[in-house]
């Protein structure tokens, strides 16, 4: 896909019950691994959950989009993800991983796959299930097929940021255009 | 450009003495916008730096690469970046801030433009120039032409992502596998 498309690229929080191949996983962790990273450290470990059972434990210990719930809260069975990638490292590595899950979400898109990158879960339960306690989970990526088709709105320096469902059920994600978050200092 | 060619984008610290169009440095900047964001929040602002003796100052006050100095610092007048754009937020907002500079990276690159991220800045010396107290610089980017071509090596678990220059100053960037990285939780 063109570089411009994948930029259209948006999260993706429901997902078609359908399981992702794994030469597809490999690649969206291929593109976290050529992300960007402070001193070419690489502090980032990728722990990929995709057993039912288990999948179910995490799912179950993650929160979705509180502006919009329940309706892009999915469900267990109708509309949650096949697959979770959990990121971890030694120690926080915010911007690093910052740079490698955009550089992941974008891969998923130029292949049709969807994330929704999740910061939203309970720690001390999801770590307990990888029984990772010298590697905790910074973040959990739920990666599948899309089963929704959120659009991007474009909003001035004075616009709310706050995303919303639409009466056709269609998620608008307000973006700041550039000239609202940008200043010339020159 | 194909995403796939657009996913090879090195960092580049050495760039060609011409300056970058208004149009791209705004290319790169929705880029930024349209990244991934906790929330939906968006608290990043770009300041760019353009007037060569503010990129001046600002050039003064980074710090590049420290593993191959000096044949990777740039000089003023020679190979260093006549744009910076300065990434800012009230709070540290660093994942945020991975996401939105990793994106910018990738659009700069499919249009033939390289970015140097820098995290390693003199804060006190860069928020005084830009008088900007409130709105502190967390990252700069420095964006130009490429005068370099740098490139990946692929290493496993136990191999060194030290980068290092070649007898030919082709500068060699080590990212580990996916094996090196990966681990599946079956």
């Amino acid at each position: 896909m063109e570089f411009d498309a994948v930029l259209q690229r948006r999260t993706i929080r429901l997902f078609q019950q359908k399981m992702v191949p794994d030469d597809e996983i490999r690649y969206l962790i291929n593109a976290a691994c050529l992300a960007s990273c402070g001193a070419n450290r690489q502090p980032l470990r990728y722990r990929v959950i995709r057993r039912p059972e288990l999948v179910k434990a995490f799912f179950e210990h993650t929160r979705y989009a509180a502006l919009v719930h329940p309706r892009r809260t999915p469900q267990w069975g109708i509309s949650a993800p096949p697959v979770f990638i959990a990121v971890c490292a030694k120690n926080p590595s915010a911007v690093d991983a910052g740079a490698a899950i955009q550089s992941m979400e974008m891969a998923a898109w130029n292949h049709g796959i969807g994330c929704c990158w999740i910061g939203s879960f309970d720690p001390a339960e999801v770590n307990a299930l990888l029984r990772a306690d010298d590697l905790p989970v910074r973040y959990l990526v739920a990666v599948g097929y899309p089963a929704e088709g959120p659009v991007v709105e474009r909003i001035g320096a004075d616009g709310s940021p706050a995303y919303y469902l639409d009466d056709s059920d269609t998620l608008h994600v307000p973006k700041y255009s550039v000239d609202a978050v940008t200043t010339y200092w020159d």
